[in-house]
């Protein structure tokens, strides 16, 4: 028998336990608020971590639901407890998709065109500006960065991305280090954050960056609600140096009723659902980590938390 | 020199006129409501008749500035006049874009968070749904709906097509003749016309085949206004048979302000802007066909006039 502890208010347990038993019938897998024994626990599989966690004191292994480790906050994390990032391609594929659709409500002008459509007009044709003239771009060039600019490079966009380090993307314009951070944003007419959150990243997006930004521009934020300085965002809105944005992430989730970004008209808030793990095809990275962390071996994608990603 | 009359209420001549010259410097391109000698033009260039067409007795060729030639009415052209379809590989890529965008926007739920984030929420988290697990079905298989069946299918849509007379298209299902069509709208959770306008078609999306398709399924009409029955969508909304449709097409264009389309919350309007030929790629078929013209040969994509494409 292996004992797991699932914790998320994200997924579901239910949707994992099915393809999870198919491949280790021995699994006995219970919600964290079920959990009576934590130190009879083997494996954490969590968004974020369930209470008490010191509490459970055999952990053999912790295992992220998300691309990401960040929403875990690595220092609350038990030390010496091996912990691994899910890597899924449907984490991948769910990105691409709602970001080509984010990107495409922009340039389409279906974010004017769903108001007009409610206000009762006015009916205003624009020749469509072809892809090749809107500039799009990344901030992140990851593994899900990577594969979301060279996705809207071949839609015939005008792509550039930008990372710490030196990466080369066919068909993708690539920028490094901090010095060149300003020149990405002078050239996005949509910009994209996919950053991983660390020390250096948080705050990112801020007063400082949007100026840089052509007047008018758009941003969309499928990176972390704490890359976002709320209050910049706001300000940039309401003088017009960004036209839209669109966000999925929040430094506080569910983002409270009372949020301004639920009065801000160019803001789309969408329920942290640009991706998400698809149990029936994660499932197996997941036990080969279980079975990994019994035998005492490095997980798959496993994290360094030095670094934090 | 060659004298030209162009006439459209959605495109430029301003925007043809320097890519045609580049490549036919002796052209003298007027608009319609500019040419005094309606006897003296040799090529017309448009989206619709110009007023008093048959004063435009000397004409060789009529070339259309859409991919299909039913806005033209062809039975209002002057006889004997060689008519060509604009075969332009930006048609197809707008095409693609748009129908992308039109139906992401419904299976990622962004026409829910529109509202949601302009109602100040709830905030209501649900798995995203896999791509494969959405039914797409494409009326009119076609250039451009072969493209956009083929496009959707490599996003990892269900896809299937119908068309009069059989098609084969990798990765998707494609069925054939009218007895099949109930069969198609019976799979489609979004289905998408990309019909050409004949007697035939004219009325095809209409209350019987909108009860065939599943219940809360969406529609989006690309084709054109006259194969909607447009009382039959509104009843087939407020029932809830449909859940939304995006509509690009009407039965009258400019839509008229007074409209129910526009008091309907579920219908998107755009104002006929799914694609329109690039000037700049489209402009060597033109120059290409009014050569053919003077010399007196066959058109590039010349129309079968009794066919009606």
């Amino acid at each position: 028998m292996v004992k797991l502890v699932f914790h998320s208010d994200i997924d579901y347990l239910e949707d994992w336990l099915p393809p999870l038993r198919r491949l280790l019938p021995e699994l006995d897998a219970k919600k964290s608020a079920d959990v009576s024994d934590p130190a009879s626990i083997d494996v954490a599989l969590i968004w974020t971590p369930p209470p008490r966690i010191e509490q459970y004191c055999n952990l053999k292994a912790i295992l992220s639901l998300g691309a990401g480790v960040d929403q875990l906050d690595l220092k609350k994390l038990p030390k010496g407890v091996p912990l691994a990032r899910l890597k899924d391609p449907s984490l991948t594929e769910g990105m691409k998709a709602y970001c080509m659709l984010a990107v495409l409500r922009y340039h389409r002008d279906f974010h004017i065109y769903e108001r007009f459509s409610r206000e009762g007009g006015p009916w205003r044709f624009d020749l469509p500006k072809p892809a090749a003239k809107r500039r799009i771009g990344i901030l992140g060039l990851g593994e899900l960065g990577a594969s979301i600019a060279s996705h809207l490079a071949s839609a015939g966009f005008a792509v550039a991305g930008w990372a710490r380090t030196p990466r080369q993307i066919p068909g993708v314009t690539t920028h490094h280090g901090w010095e060149r951070l300003d020149a990405l944003a002078a050239g996005s007419d949509i910009l994209i954050n996919l950053l991983p959150l660390t020390a250096e990243t948080e705050g990112i997006l801020s007063r400082k960056l949007f100026s840089q930004m052509p007047e008018g521009s758009y941003l969309i934020n499928v990176g972390r609600g704490r890359h976002l300085i709320e209050d910049d965002l706001l300000v940039a809105l309401r003088s017009g140096q960004l036209s839209g944005a669109t966000l999925d992430v929040f430094r506080k989730e569910p983002l409270p009723p009372d949020h301004p970004f639920w009065r801000e008209p160019n803001i789309l808030i969408t329920p942290h659902v640009a991706t998400s793990a698809n149990p029936e095809t994660a499932a197996q990275q997941v036990v080969q980590n279980i079975e990994r962390a019994l035998r005492g071996e490095t997980l798959l994608n496993q994290v360094d938390r030095d670094r934090g990603y």
